[in-house]
């Protein structure tokens, strides 16, 4: 067998995301506008999205997507009700989003299930057509991700934001749909840029190899990209990191900074020209005061495309620190690649 | 001016959650009796519940309690949609509930004033009955719990939860919300017995004193109490804490175990003996394979209450870990009694 480097997997993988992410906007365009034609003569005047781990923040991502583009209020699944406490909701009409890389995670597939079976409209996203949860939904969103090696899921979560920035801008009102499909096919080139900055974004995480405990902050747009790097840095690279709005950080999660030392304290910032830049300045400010390092990851692009780009830089930061501290980003201790969460 | 000794507000409204919750019951269940009249009048299949810090754990008990007991498809405001990108949701009939202690976090406010404006039902869920968010408010849910002076709320989260709860049993089918009601009714007895229990929880906390990482992990309806309990420690007792729920836990998030040393981290785990058992019990188990000292908060009461009492034994275990390592409660660094966040 021939020798993998660490981490080898997983720096492919992100390195993929632009592709990943171009061949969802070529091939599943077609299939989100039938999806939003039928919510909409469904009468469909909520979403819900269900999901675990990274797929999570992608499903905050299309809720966000949802609710801005299109004004269609948007629920996250608590996917317990319906694995542990086994109850229905009243989900007629609904359009109700299941995503998972595999199309296997067990309490994902019993929510679509249920949604199903009390009247909604249900979609997979998936990177596995013939999947169980493929099976429970009407119709499929394909990720077309080619198999993922990784047990950290970066280009499948690429191609999964992919599909749901097709479906927010299918159920917006057509002109702003328009613009939005319009600015999203230069998705993965904005992607490519990122990849292009792996020497600076490695020159950051060298700075952040004595840190244990990290706070990743973003705001609006880019507060499921603090999540979704937050949870890479665990997944990869076992940092204590936790993802956080700066708007929730500036209120009673401050409190962690009280105690010194502080020499294993960090910060990442999620920055993007948006309408959260004040409220990121402010933190960063009150990081400053109590003597906190912070690194900054920005964008330049349209705030709405920054879960997907600095969603990109988190993974390599996180890639790159793995290696850094001699960690294995392929294989981290104790983890699988399919959730079986019941 | 007499002195006040560290945290000595802290734990006075900690000691008065009984008795709010019992004032709340008391008094709203005819004004929760209304709302749920008035939401099913008006076709309501969709509740949307919008605040910020502890209050917003107060929602996600919201949404799990609507969506278990009445089967009301629940989502948690995204509040910065309103206060940084200015858009309107299609709220019309929608029940939308705005939670603050003081009536004055911003964005919660313009997020109910967008919500009244598009056609929601919106109820206010305040201790202050004449603040701004009533004001944009159709019905108000009182708190009835008196100033709340420590920096930490504590009293005035217990008093929502009891709002909530009413609610929760007026949306419920008959038969259901009487029996709800009813087990309701001996929630502050349980609320005392948990104060009972604060020599075994200061046992606990001096346990934790060398602690700078922490993870607090509930599982269905102990997970908000989770997130509750890590803000807590945060807030008055400076520790880097997470809440997260076992499930994930057991996903990516374990991931940060994997880099020795690991004696400055620990885990609380909020047990009940719902379904989500069953998952606490790996999730204690992969921590003691990594050496990771667990603490058990555990509650024998229905598992739908444990949001309210494993939040009280929470707030005991941050408040007497603050006391252990001398910091005030009452004061963290950095704090401020109103969230200003816009």
């Amino acid at each position: 067998m021939p020798i993998r480097p660490p981490g080898a997997w997983m720096r492919a993988e992100i390195l993929e995301e632009p592709h990943a992410v171009a061949r969802v906007l070529d091939r599943e365009m077609r299939a989100a506008a039938a999806v939003a034609a039928k919510a909409r003569r469904g009468g469909a005047r909520l979403a819900v999205l269900a999901a675990r781990g990274s797929s999570d923040h992608a499903a905050i991502v299309g809720k966000y997507l949802f609710e801005w583009a299109a004004g269609l209020p948007s629920a996250l699944a608590a996917t317990s009700l319906a694995s542990l406490y086994r109850r229905d909701l009243a989900l007629r009409g609904a359009l109700v989003v299941g995503i998972s890389q595999s199309g296997r995670s067990p309490d994902v597939v019993e929510y679509l299930r249920r949604a199903r079976r009390s009247g909604a409209l249900t979609v997979a996203v998936t990177n596995d057509p013939g999947s169980p949860l493929a099976r429970q939904a009407h119709d499929v969103l394909a990720c077309h991700a080619g198999p993922e090696r990784s047990v950290c899921a970066t280009k499948t979560y690429a191609a999964q934001l992919a599909a749901l920035y097709l479906l927010a801008a299918a159920l917006a009102p057509q002109e702003r749909g328009r613009a939005l499909r319009r600015r999203l096919e230069r998705a993965p080139e904005d992607l490519s840029g990122i990849m292009m900055r792996e020497p600076e974004i490695a020159a950051a995480a060298r700075r952040l190899e004595d840190v244990r405990r990290c706070v990743v902050l973003g705001r609006g747009f880019s507060y499921p990209a603090a999540l979704e790097t937050a949870l890479k840095l665990k997944e990869a690279a076992g940092v204590f990191a936790e993802g956080l709005s700066a708007a929730d950080f500036l209120h009673g999660h401050v409190g962690m900074l009280a105690r010194p030392p502080r020499n294993d304290l960090a910060a990442v910032l999620l920055e993007t020209p948006g309408p959260g830049a004040a409220s990121l300045a402010e933190a960063r400010k009150r990081l400053s005061r109590f003597g906190v390092a912070t690194t900054v990851l920005a964008d330049t692009g349209p705030d709405w495309l920054s879960p997907l780009t600095l969603s990109a830089a988190g993974h390599l930061l996180a890639f790159r620190l793995a290696l850094g501290v001699g960690l294995d980003p392929d294989a981290p201790a104790g983890l699988s690649k399919v959730t079986r969460t019941r």
